[in-house]
């Protein structure tokens, strides 16, 4: 066996997810070969294995928003300070936590530029200038690119103070088609997670409190990692017409009149990666959806000694299976076991191995890494059963995922309290008050996730003040 | 006819290529709709035209390197001070043109960061960190992003104070496997630029004075533009183990010595769309080579009035082509004759109009945007005769510019300043002296573009100094 000692270090056991579950997933995110620590505080190297999720990620996302009308354009990383500032709000939010450049080489700049934190303020600046008319509407931009926000904390996809994500910025004729744009990529968001990420969300509304720097209204969806927190997986605002006052952007509209824009930004980040990690993963690595792993099936040849005939029937079966799924033949020199522990330390959804006695039966173990399950198929068979079993695990993937989803009610003070130590969400009313929204925050340390567009009427009086209530809201702990 | 103001623009006549081709290129540019400039100086805006041209390129690079065995991978935006002085040719060959950030929020960073310029230094850390041995190698990763340099004078695409690229950074066991990746990359380049963009380039190693900063070589592919400048189009280095002495980057060898890694690092940026606009394209606008093309084939109806029965057969033919090559159908209220002038300033490849009279001949004319040639195609024929007419079309722009790639000997130090005002490369011989590669510039007001791999001994002797000749050099006006 040639293992060196760095590889030594993957299959060491890593930190149970019940007893410790913030080391857990900080071993997990190395072990798995997903990131590198560097020099620069805050920022984390993705790796080969990190960055390939992302690029899974991105080129399906991708299609959904060219399917749903979107156009890809690359605006400037930095914003001069006067732009940032012209939306009042916006500046609030993010002044505290930009990169501001202020040399050029050895030359002071006149104006200081911040890294962009999220580019709303270049988005109407172009707009203002290329839209005259309805005819020119809407203009549906989207960005892929890195966003810098000087954050104190950090933890690898989580929350770090620089991030991959793409961002969707709109605009429209009316209030109407912008918010009716706002809930489509709401929709996308939340259908991508499903089908692509085998991850359940609630969908909903942000209230006054927890939404956007400049945004009328902030929709999320909110995802339950595998502790019982909540995870905010991507957002998606309506802005109405402010920044587009703030910027001057108008156009003429089909009554010849002068109309401001009606407006919408949306975004998803390298964060859903951490959500992936969180709602999926156990106590031996990475549990990758099929859809998402950049390998879905490893072929692992058995012998004791290098064994042609294996060695052959394994490349036979790559071979076979190369344009079914994305296969990869482990024929590397670490010793079978070590090569079992490696692929599920890195959440390869399903293991072939191939040895002189499945050849002799003329079939293959297969493992499935998410339920632990094991098959024997026949060799004439894997290329009809590895999609169907690959859909298969997707689904049960989704339906655990679900199924640990709990969503507990309360309708008294007390009981928000007593469930806030428990896992999951919390459904209770609330009056719509901000005073009430901090002291569930302050008691409780429950932060409101969203107002579900999925309503009930669990009683007519907010859980904290009594008064009459507005809404059911959905607390919980969040990352 | 339905024309707003911003539309009309685009159909107004551009300057001519003889004019002026300074004020051709940066019509071209914007006229094609490709950028916009922002009130980031020194900064533009990639439209969606102009994004997806990179994201092609991107798409059809990201495929060559991965065939070659290179793995994605994302580093910090930020390279402490500290960390780029690490190597001394490099730090004074960057520091003098990177953007530093000083400020976190309002507080002042107890180390200034650089917005990298380029991430030899960021990579080198990191192999250091993850390289133990010589199983460990050799590591081929890319890296695809945005980086600075904080230029004094910039164009669209040719010099930009942000631009986007890849890097490749490679670490191996020895000089040779270094070397030989060196070579390789750059000749991925080339046939990319070869079958992709329909460029042809000179392969070449630059001169002491012309190389990276910190690199032993650089090689470098030059393309010749329609004025007889030449453009870098791409660069790859080979940097010996200088970086791995300043980085201590050292791997056990499988003498179970301790050995300083060797280390490769090449790159090609969206500079390279500022070659493909100004290789092919004419005083009508943009000229896309087919595979690059966003949309190769535009289908546009021709009816006096709007004709239900040609909109038909458009989308019928527009559908059958759907798999065959990327289509668009034009059924805007724009009237035909824009449409046609829009089309050609975009570049698309080919255009097929239909009109009522074409219906009844069961044919469509199809005009090739590179030759103006125009053929009538049998309706049935189309989805055969499109496909090896986009071939077509690709070869013989690449032939046209491979004839206009003059290459002129020079064997006095006259003979050099004559042709140093014509379009073109100028071949001679050097010493390889410095002061004689100065004094050329100098006085012939031309660099040294490369020593190319095809050498011809042109005479024995210097062409400045008259010393014996080491080298054959191309000489070039460039950008």
């Amino acid at each position: 066996m040639c293992v060196s000692n760095k590889d030594k270090k993957m299959v060491e056991a890593i930190t149970s997810r019940e007893d410790d579950f913030a080391k857990w997933y900080t071993d997990i995110v190395k072990k798995a070969d997903l990131i590198e620590y560097s020099s620069v505080q805050g920022c984390v190297i993705l790796k080969p294995a990190g960055y390939a999720l992302w690029e899974n990620i991105q080129a399906e996302m991708d299609k959904r928003f060219k399917e749903t009308g979107h156009e890809n354009i690359y605006m400037p990383l930095f914003i001069p300070e006067s732009l940032l500032q012209k939306e009042k709000d916006h500046v609030e939010g993010f002044a505290p936590e930009v990169a501001w450049v202020t040399h050029g080489g050895s030359n002071k700049l006149e104006e200081r530029l911040c890294v962009r934190p999220t580019s709303e303020t270049l988005f109407c600046e172009l707009y203002a200038k290329i839209v005259n008319s309805y005819r020119d509407l809407p203009k549906l931009y989207n960005q892929w690119c890195s966003v810098v926000r000087w954050e104190k904390t950090t933890r690898p996809f989580l929350r770090s103070r620089e991030f991959l994500w793409q961002e969707g910025h709109t605009v429209h004729e009316n209030e109407e088609d912008a918010r009716t744009e706002t809930i489509k990529m709401l929709n996308v968001y939340s259908d991508f997670c499903k089908e692509f990420l085998a991850i359940p969300v609630i969908k909903g509304k942000k209230t006054e409190k927890e939404k956007f720097a400049g945004a009328v209204d902030t929709y999320t969806i909110e995802a339950l990692m595998y502790d019982g927190k909540a995870l905010q997986a991507g957002t998606s605002h309506y802005f109405g017409d402010g920044f587009a006052r703030a910027f001057d952007m108008k156009f003429t509209d089909r009554n010849n009149n002068l109309q401001y824009m009606h407006q919408t930004s949306w975004g998803v980040s390298t964060r859903i990666i951490g959500a992936v990690i969180m709602v999926h993963s156990d106590d031996n690595g990475l549990v990758l959806p099929p859809k998402l792993a950049p390998t879905q099936c490893v072929i692992i040849p058995v012998a004791a000694n290098k064994s042609d005939a294996v060695l052959v029937k394994c490349t036979e079966v790559a071979a076979m299976l190369k344009n079914i799924a994305r296969v990869k033949l482990d024929d590397s020199n670490n010793s079978a076991g070590w090569k079992f522990a490696e692929h599920e330390m890195r959440g390869v959804p399903i293991r072939i191995e191939i040895g002189p006695k499945d050849i002799e039966a003329g079939e293959a173990l297969v493992t499935i890494r998410f339920s632990g399950e094991k098959r024997k198929i026949k060799f004439e068979d894997l290329a009809t059963t590895i999609p169907t079993l690959l859909d298969e695990i997707h689904d049960a993937m989704y339906d655990a995922a679900n199924k640990r989803m709990t969503v507990t009610a309360a309708k008294t003070f007390d009981e928000l309290k007593e469930n806030a130590n428990n896992k999951g969400f919390i459904k209770a009313m609330w009056c719509g008050n901000l005073e009430c929204e901090d002291e569930i925050k302050a008691v409780g340390g429950i932060t409101s996730r969203c107002i579900p567009f999925e309503q009930e009427e669990i009683s007519n009086t907010c859980v904290c003040c009594s008064k009459p209530a507005k809404h059911m809201v959905y607390w919980g702990k969040a990352y």
